[in-house]
């Protein structure tokens, strides 16, 4: 197959994206009220995406001069400079056409019903989907024609993902604070307080609320899957340049393995278009129906599809095995993910709170405790499968597999802000009833999809850093005479009571930071309903503006630590400890990620839909005592699911990374 | 050292603990109301601790005959009874002798005041801790004498560990669930919804709820630092009986090395012996006073002690240093625990109450995550010491000299069921507000101790589990060739996300037993209310009996699931994946088991002081909304602390010692 392929299928992608974007555009924005709010979202979001991304230059501008002048040099810094770069446009494209997509959304829910509604939410989500798989592509393609050629230089290629994998954590904690102190601040004084409906528009923290969920669940989404997918592909290239060929496949070549990772990236691309085409052509079907069908169709297809990419390649068909494994764990994770948060766990949830708010947390803990024992089988059962394959090289093929259909899946995700901030819109613009039922179907499906996406991320986060650690540990092994990694090292051993801890730290830091944040954004609102006079009558306006500025101060202050400790950790602990000690910190770092992550987005899921499940009448439904104990497991879920659990991704992430980029120093 | 020292003092250590008994039951018992509350509550334990032991009783009885059936053999099935055994008859001989004080304390404090208070519960615990130590000095000393003298059978001194420790996590896990449903159950209803004060004689639960205090507090706390105990001191041995001697210590033999921590736990027990007598003689002073020079002078002269053993056994003095770094690691684990659970972060808690139930719990579980830092650090610094001097060897050698003192250590941690039954007892039987506020005093004193305790405990059970790993290790290399447990091998690696598995699930299933097990006793308890005319008007008595039945109940019947899980996980994992996924299953489990037993106890800690902080007039004091938000909080806390948390410690040792056990068969 040609090396070519990556690239053109990338630069593809990104013209059918700019389509769907024209596409999007074609639908009306509407006027008056309806457009300023949708402006005043849009302006919001990329004011914050701005000087966010004006902080990461500075961190971006240092840690590459850094490498520049260490002993990588500059192909590794040219690489990282090109990840951060890619990982922020991904970001940026995604959110500036789901802010353009959630008015029109809106509007054809008035205008035209649910199906054209939700071809334009999901059309929204698309662009995100198609530039997120494009952008990956044509960097590491390039890449690779550049680097690739020789196991020597490939090294290089790392820095991509290093990039990448440094602005998404700063882009998701970021986003995770920005999104949570809006949504607990607005709902805490509005709803509880004031005693206002969500998304009124009264609520000096309604737009707020807004942004902030383009800017976490798309934004934060986007450079999250981003890094995980070129994580992937970017540890498959390395294990295949640093390992014997014959312990992986001896019919392959070095080049055929180090290649085939791109080849079934680009295959799933196509197979994503395809699927993106098919939710369209069956949208006149209920709307769970087209999202099934497409992102089922696109798996199926890729699973085929996959076989004759490995026979082009030249590799040996035990591989498609493990890209099989892959595509099939990635599904049953993300079932699992489904019944935990919208099946009979929510429900129990909801009873417990016949005894009040302590049992409602005891048992939503409990669950998603719970939640993580048939992930982590699956999990094993993917190594085990993928391994005996085709050794470690079948984890990264296997994680691949998983990503490789990352348009259509990504896509989905991304439709359910969009979805979301649709039904905000209508509210606050009075659209009349009709059009909320609308979005407000539209906004359900889009909690499930979102939660599966949520499961199907950590799934794939934890393969690919899986990956990546191996490929770390192949390549210290060939720069450091007789490296092991034996638990019984006492250096190994420290290394995996140190990885252990952040997980824990960074959890509790931007816990600690939503919390703080929410707490000034109560007061910013408390003093807005005191000071301005006529605003609960309607008859002045609420300082949107400041609230977004709380929410943006708070986000890119408190961002900082956490996403510095998770790039520094592994350099002193490298540096000072060694690497085996580092190599230890690696695999402890990534049990209790993968732990953390599974337990607090299924226990956040699980809340936020057991206070669902009472307040459509069940338990006493809205106002009953059950529903005030459940409102308190929600908020306590809001940070667990959308800042501190999904941090834990990224976090394992950019601390493997890093170790591999600086590999070949530690010798 | 002659090698009879351990058995004698040992033996001493039980006649000092049997006049420490003669001399508690000569203060008075009181006589009426205050007799029959005491006898109530001693009945009730009592009750209940036969009936567990009627369960274990089986659990132990099959196990031993697949012992004896296995390659294992005869010595290692008698270690196990005798170690299943000592840790029931610990757990025994402690609460009875404490259910015996509570009311003596009681009485003291009325009759006498606050010095011979103190003197009577801290005999009580006394009993406890010279039991614990004694027990496990006497049989492990008897089991050297038949089995130390040859490396080659000293395997079999490994089944009294494993005996200690799945009594201990039946008895953990099932004292839990006890006492946390009747807490719960009790404080549910009679506090909040019949508005009555704690421990009223006329809520049903109350005698239920102080009877827990013992069950699980005295006995599961005692059988748990037994097990650490026992725990560290085997796995020292088995670690000298199959390293090369050359690599610990060439100055030492192989039988000296394997001597040294029954003869540095010796020196320990006499230490902890003073220490006891030195509180006595200062019992003048301030309690808390009294009790910091009997546990910090005990530690001052064990230190200096252990390097006379040192150099009597004929080791060189570097492993001294071990012993240090054990003791003073332990201690430095304490501080942190001190600060976290009534420092600032408590403050900061409380005043997360002013924006509801929702930010008390997540400030109180970003604390507990955020406390893991610094006591995961300490581990490390003693690892990292501990194996410079002599390997791994070094770190039993820590652990040992950590638990050394368990003595005095877990005197005061058992002094404080102890106090908080006499206040229970002062206030049911209306002993008058002056005996209430001095057992009050003592009481709170008693949490502080009780939370340096579980700090300690939880850096105890990590340092031994990491020595019976290391010896696991070894063992295992004896019987396989070429064994490596490297971090990159699939095997090590399923083994360590397996390993992570366990901790959540056991965690998830105790903290669902106590939901399940409390709303039982709620229904009960409001059954009683409504069912018994004149109850509430004192004029007709509770149904305490059957309140007991329902948390005995509830215990014995949810302790077994998670019991057999963590003794039959190892077994599983070691005959059906090998030995390298059962290594990595413990690196995986104890990582992350130190981990949540640190998060769950000092979160629990800081909870429940919280409340008590703003009961003391802060925030608005009792009956605000500040109050019930914080209520909210203890209540989550609960089973954090005193079920889940607690189960972990003994966990990981579980899966440990069988898997050490198992070894020679995995080849």
């Amino acid at each position: 197959m040609d090396q070519m392929v990556p690239v053109v299928a990338g630069s593809v992608g990104i013209i059918l994206a700019w389509g769907l974007y024209r596409l999007v555009l074609r639908y009306p924005a509407g006027e008056g009220l309806v457009r300023e709010i949708s402006d005043a979202i849009h302006h919001g979001a990329m004011v914050f995406l701005r000087r966010e991304y004006g902080v990461l230059a500075w961190f971006v501008a240092i840690v590459a001069v850094l490498i520049a002048f260490s002993h990588l040099g500059f192909p590794t810094m040219f690489a990282f400079l090109m990840g951060a770069f890619c990982s922020a446009l991904a970001g940026y494209f995604g959110m500036f056409s789901a802010t353009r997509a959630n008015v029109r959304t809106a509007i054809a829910a008035q205008r035209h019903g649910s199906s054209t509604a939700l071809s334009v939410a999901f059309f929204g989500g698309s662009i995100m989907g198609l530039t997120v798989a494009s952008l990956g592509l044509i960097g590491l393609g390039s890449l690779y024609l550049l680097y690739g050629g020789d196991p020597q230089t490939a090294h290089a290629i790392h820095g991509f993902g290093m990039g990448a994998s440094s602005v998404a954590l700063f882009s998701r904690v970021g986003g995770g604070i920005f999104t949570k102190c809006a949504d607990v601040g607005a709902d805490l004084v509005g709803k509880v307080e004031a005693g206002i409906p969500e998304d009124d528009p009264r609520n000096p923290g309604v737009i707020a609320d807004n942004v902030g969920d383009n800017v976490g669940d798309v934004a934060g989404m986007g450079s999250d899957i981003f890094e995980s997918y070129c994580g992937a592909i970017i540890a498959t290239i390395a294990i295949a340049s640093t390992m014997s060929v014959d312990l992986i496949d001896p019919l392959g070549t070095q080049q055929s393995l180090m290649f085939l990772p791109l080849a079934l990236a680009s295959a799933g691309l196509l197979c994503s278009v395809l699927g993106i085409a098919a939710v369209k052509l069956f949208s006149a079907l209920a709307p769970a129906n087209a999202l099934r069908i497409g992102t089922v169709g696109a798996s199926f297809l890729f699973s085929a599809l996959a076989y004759g990419v490995t026979v082009a390649v030249g590799v040996s068909i035990n591989v498609w095995l493990a890209v099989i494994a892959g595509a099939l764990g990635g599904v049953f994770i993300g079932v699992v993910t489904e019944y935990y948060t919208g099946g009979k766990p929510v429900r129990d949830i909801a009873a417990a709170g016949e005894t009040g708010a302590a049992t409602v947390i005891i048992s939503g803990f409990a669950i998603g405790m719970q939640s993580v024992i048939l992930p982590m089988f699956t999990i094993c059962a993917m190594i085990y499968l993928s391994t005996a394959v085709c050794g470690l090289y079948g984890v990264g093929i296997a994680a691949v597999g998983m990503l490789a259909t990352v348009g259509i899946t990504m896509a989905i995700d991304a439709y359910g802000p969009v979805a979301d901030n649709a039904g905000g819109i209508a509210e606050m613009a009075s659209m009349g009833k009709e059009t909320r039922a609308i979005t407000d179907s539209l906004d359900e499906l889009g909690n499930t999809t979102a939660a599966i996406g949520k499961g199907f991320a950590i799934g794939a986060a934890a393969l690919a850093a899986l990956a990546i650690i191996a490929a770390y540990v192949q390549t210290v092994a060939l720069h450091v005479d007789n490296f092991h990694l034996e638990l019984d090292n006492p250096q190994v051993l420290i290394g995996m009571f140190l990885g252990g801890v952040f997980p824990f730290w960074v959890a509790s830091l931007t816990m600690t930071a939503v919390g703080d944040a929410a707490s000034e954004m109560i007061q910013e609102i408390r003093r807005q309903f005191r000071e301005i006079k006529g605003l609960m009558l309607g008859e002045a306006k609420p300082d949107h503006a400041r609230c977004i500025e709380i929410a943006t101060d708070a986000a890119l202050k408190r961002m900082v630590f956490p996403g510095i400790l998770a790039v520094a950790a592994p350099v002193l602990v490298g540096f000072g400890l060694g690497p085996e000690a580092l190599g230890g910190m690696l695999g402890g770092a990534l049990v209790c990620c993968v732990l953390l992550a599974l337990t607090m987005a299924n226990a956040g899921g699980a809340w936020d839909n057991a206070k669902k499940y009472v307040e459509k009448g069940n338990h006493g439904g809205k106002g009953s005592e059950v529903h005030h104990a459940t409102v308190v497991g929600d908020t306590v879920g809001d940070p667990f699911k959308d800042t501190s659990g999904p941090a834990m991704n990224i976090l394992i992430n950019v601390m493997a990374i890093v170790s591999l980029v600086i590999a070949p120093l530690l010798g």
